[in-house]
């Protein structure tokens, strides 16, 4: 199946059954979100897996009451970081030098550039900053979802304080960004069989 | 090939060759781009897909000269919208009545609540958040590229206000928010042949 079939294939799914997502599933899942892009590969971002019902149903409330979050198999959580350390810095430079084979002096240009970078920005840019890389990486999650006809639904709709609050982010220097459960559609999600609606061609794009 | 092997194989690519893309191939890739998620559905930002040479030569000195903005086949640009105004969600809620058949009253409701969305942001959180949406589509172009085996470079690294100044953007109530070159690599870019780096899946993923 092609990307552009997946694609037409996903919507973003109301209502969901309580049915498993096999393993084998979830792990193509997460390893297309561990392969995201992101400015400077830095993938400033935990992605939390949520199996634990308990868990879930104390996130409902905060996700104004959205039955996916409880009905999912797997809630995926995306939390950014909300600062960029110096610590973050070298071991993403250790990391990269380990994985190319080279040696830490070969990167102190790379490093000294990211970190002037981040020195440039304010602590809200940060923040913002971190926050998208994490809408790429939600990207990459639709798509595999859709590949493994596991059913998603990308969810900005939450109370970010609250999940924070709940899933002990806050300490760890992250915040909630973007929702993501996987599952199954109910057979009587209304939207299921509803056309897609995308922006016309003629108004998406521009060609110069 | 599997959205995971297409994902392996891409890279940033930082030297590209010139020559171009088949229309067809960059037709999927817009096509993937066109059906990317977004909140509400509501994909507000317009995308500039420029092949005129002379037009990237005047954004490359705004791209801290990285080559690939004029040796790109296509230099495609996610502009967000910098407002969201009521005409613009008039627009979408008509679309989505044609596109499913239902009568505009039927969408009264949702109209109200995105509207009601909207009118609690402040035209900074606006911004952001119009922003953020880009954000999917690249990764939707991102993937898609892989998948025809055309290579592309995401790049956060330009300037925003120059761009909107060269393209006419600000008088379309848009910002340059990512740009995104597609076309082929350069049998010498020095980064071809590095292995990927990506954070470890014991640090990315917490499971619960």
């Amino acid at each position: 199946m092609s990307l552009i079939t997946n694609l037409e294939w996903r919507y973003a799914t109301k209502k969901m059954s309580g049915a498993k997502v096999p393993q084998e599933k979830v792990d193509t899942i997460l390893h297309a979100i561990q392969l995201s892009a992101s400015s400077f590969g830095l993938q400033p971002y935990t992605v939390l897996v949520i199996e634990d019902q308990a868990t879930k149903e104390k996130l409902l409330a905060a996700s104004y009451n959205q039955s996916q979050i409880v009905d999912s198999s797997h809630l995926i959580v995306f939390a950014a970081w909300k600062t960029v350390t110096p610590e973050s810095i070298d071991s993403f430079i250790a990391d990269t030098a380990a994985k190319r084979g080279l040696p830490l002096e070969a990167l102190a240009d790379y490093k000294n550039y990211i970190a002037g970078s981040i020195a440039a920005k304010t602590p809200e840019e940060i923040a913002i900053w971190t926050a998208k890389q994490t809408y790429i990486a939600l990207g990459n999650g639709l798509a595999a979802a859709a590949e493994v006809q596991v059913d998603a639904t990308p969810m900005e709709g939450f109370n970010p304080a609250q999940y924070d609050e709940i899933l002990g982010l806050t300490e760890q220097n992250l915040t909630a960004t973007l929702v993501f459960p996987l599952g199954y559609r109910h057979e009587g999600d209304w939207l299921a069989n509803l056309p897609k609606v995308r922006r016309d061609k003629d108004l998406l794009f521009k060609f110069i």
